[in-house]
């Protein structure tokens, strides 16, 4: 069966030889961002302890582009996988007037977010990568 | 305003000086386990790179100690803290029988699991904190 994360992400913010980073496209998250282990690992626990600091150290910095960028009232984290079995984890910026807030994203939305107010977080997306990016790059 | 994970934990099944583990009394999840941070810190970037792998590894053993104990199908890890903004870890063994799989544990819940089932593994959670306690110990 083909692991549809074992396949090279398409345009990824940023991608070394272990990860990569990628912008979701979800309507509702504008900068909600996934970062991809490239090994076809099912747990957390399947990695070495280097291997651990590693990507938790990715999504620590895609975490703080997100702050900064976004200005997210809150982050959220996730390594799920129960669907696809490969190693991946969900940085998801969460404000006051999301979908779902303080619900998590993955249970029922809660409101329709102001288009105006998506609009004007999609126009920072460009800002994020960049952002992304250069954490990942020094 | 009082945070309440702010206040001791009763009957963790660890605790040392840095973070407590306690076990979730969740019926639908027997051995759900959250990884509570004693300082009231809101988001993973606020830590020290020591203590995010601290907090990491400690969510690590806890893991590994469900897989070992319940041979869980998977392995859910999640950092939210939307109502309650003090740094915790949900780290939750999931069963491809059991109520939302595979779907997040927040979405809404797809079966309703087999008592006998749920019974067998709750039977476990003794077996289970010996098994945190001592990874967390060595």
């Amino acid at each position: 069966m083909t692991c549809e994360l074992c396949m090279p992400q398409p345009d990824p913010v940023w991608r070394n030889d272990q990860f990569s980073v990628i912008l979701v496209d979800d309507a509702n998250y504008p900068g909600f961002c996934r970062v991809i282990w490239h090994a076809h690992v099912k747990e957390m626990s399947d990695l070495t302890a280097a291997q651990r600091v590693t990507i938790m150290d990715a999504v620590n910095q895609v975490e703080l582009a997100q702050r900064a960028v976004l200005h997210a009232d809150k982050i959220n984290l996730a390594s799920l996988g129960n669907v696809v079995p490969h190693l991946h984890w969900h940085v998801i910026p969460r404000f006051a007037d999301d979908a779902h807030f303080p619900n998590p994203v993955w249970a029922q939305a809660v409101r329709t977010p102001d288009p105006m107010t998506l609009a004007a977080r999609r126009a920072l997306l460009p800002q994020l990568s960049a952002a992304i990016a250069q954490r990942l790059t020094s």
